[in-house]
């Protein structure tokens, strides 16, 4: 029975049970282990064909883990849900200031979410070079007007607020902004869905690219 | 625009097109809240369909916690995703033993995974009443086995791991447990979806009920 595998071929098997369910796709090989764990975190395969991923993201995002540069999140389940162990070999920092007092004051006054006021607090640090959303569409659409109007320029966007209220419109503005900036690097997808938990996922897929080509030291 | 709206407002607003959408169905006054709250963190409508909740599983949880019994976890972003403000008004105990030196070195020795053995050093502490799964199939049917061979009775057992190998299983063995043990209170779905996310989400919206019942004191 499945649960008699060792903890190293469940993951294993998953996989190829995805691979098998899913069938032929179009993603390439810096792609496709992101696509993959979105998947196995959420077991629904509209990810296949819902996320959008720009040719460097992953590239962008190995360039920035060997910078030394942070990775910025809108929630502490992202942090509590990537991987330690690979970000620590890039001595990445990590931040999430949602729930920073000052921010919560700020944004207490001024009506707005903690996640708009977080961002703003995080982009001010450029030694931040991966924004990771997975919840606030208020986030995403702060970190846009970030690029637009004050210069801030992420090595990579991983994009997936989730919900029923800005979230696709916000995940439509990202994409929009490419337009405007052909350089910038996301991961994100079209819709509602997205979470902590998948934008932890994509995370961890890029943590093990990474790891691939910088060993431990 | 939608992003303007003050933070409060977002998620009344939310909760508003999930019910438009959804249009009618039978969860009743305690359960929906639950579902709703599911919904609401994945965008994912399924579970209005897939969702399994006894009838007492809010009313056991409320219980435990006012009886000061501790939540246990399989996932650290579960804990990061509870309302601790809530939580904390009735002082509950949150442990989660998945990143436990202890229980990673005899994981490692045995075989098993971390999951397995994380449950089981917390089932030997009678003070935890409810159990909370969001990832691992083998933690959900380690718990079942305790249940039947070990005695252990938690009080609500929110069992929504996620996945491809065994997750789907793990839940239908949970509730054929309940055919054992009609006493035993639970919130599961039925199939492959869940995670961490949807756990905490089930969580919080226990904690407003039960919150609702007990003035903070």
């Amino acid at each position: 029975m499945s649960v008699h595998l060792r903890p190293e071929e469940i993951e294993a098997e998953s996989f190829r049970i995805i691979e098998e369910e899913l069938g032929p796709h179009n993603w390439n090989a810096q792609q496709w282990p992101l696509v993959r764990r979105a998947i196995h975190t959420s077991a629904d395969f509209d990810y296949a064909r819902s996320m959008v991923i720009t040719d460097r993201a992953v590239a962008g995002a190995i360039e920035a883990l060997k910078a030394g540069l942070g990775v910025v999140t809108d929630t502490t389940m992202i942090i509590s849900g990537m991987n330690k162990e690979r970000l620590n070999r890039f001595g990445a920092q990590l931040s999430c200031f949602v729930a920073d007092p000052q921010v919560a004051k700020e944004a207490k006054e001024q009506g707005v979410t903690r996640s708009i006021l977080a961002m703003r607090k995080a982009a001010r640090d450029a030694a931040n070079g991966i924004f990771v959303i997975g919840n606030a569409p208020t986030a995403l659409f702060e970190l846009i007007r970030l690029i637009r109007e004050e210069g801030v320029r992420p090595k990579l966007i991983v994009g997936l607020p989730v919900g029923f209220v800005g979230a696709a419109e916000s995940k439509d503005a990202l994409r929009e902004l490419a337009q405007e900036y052909p350089e910038l690097q996301f991961v994100t997808n079209i819709g509602r869905k997205g979470g902590s938990n998948v934008a932890a996922a994509v995370m961890n897929a890029i943590l093990i690219q990474a790891v691939g080509t910088e060993p431990a030291n």
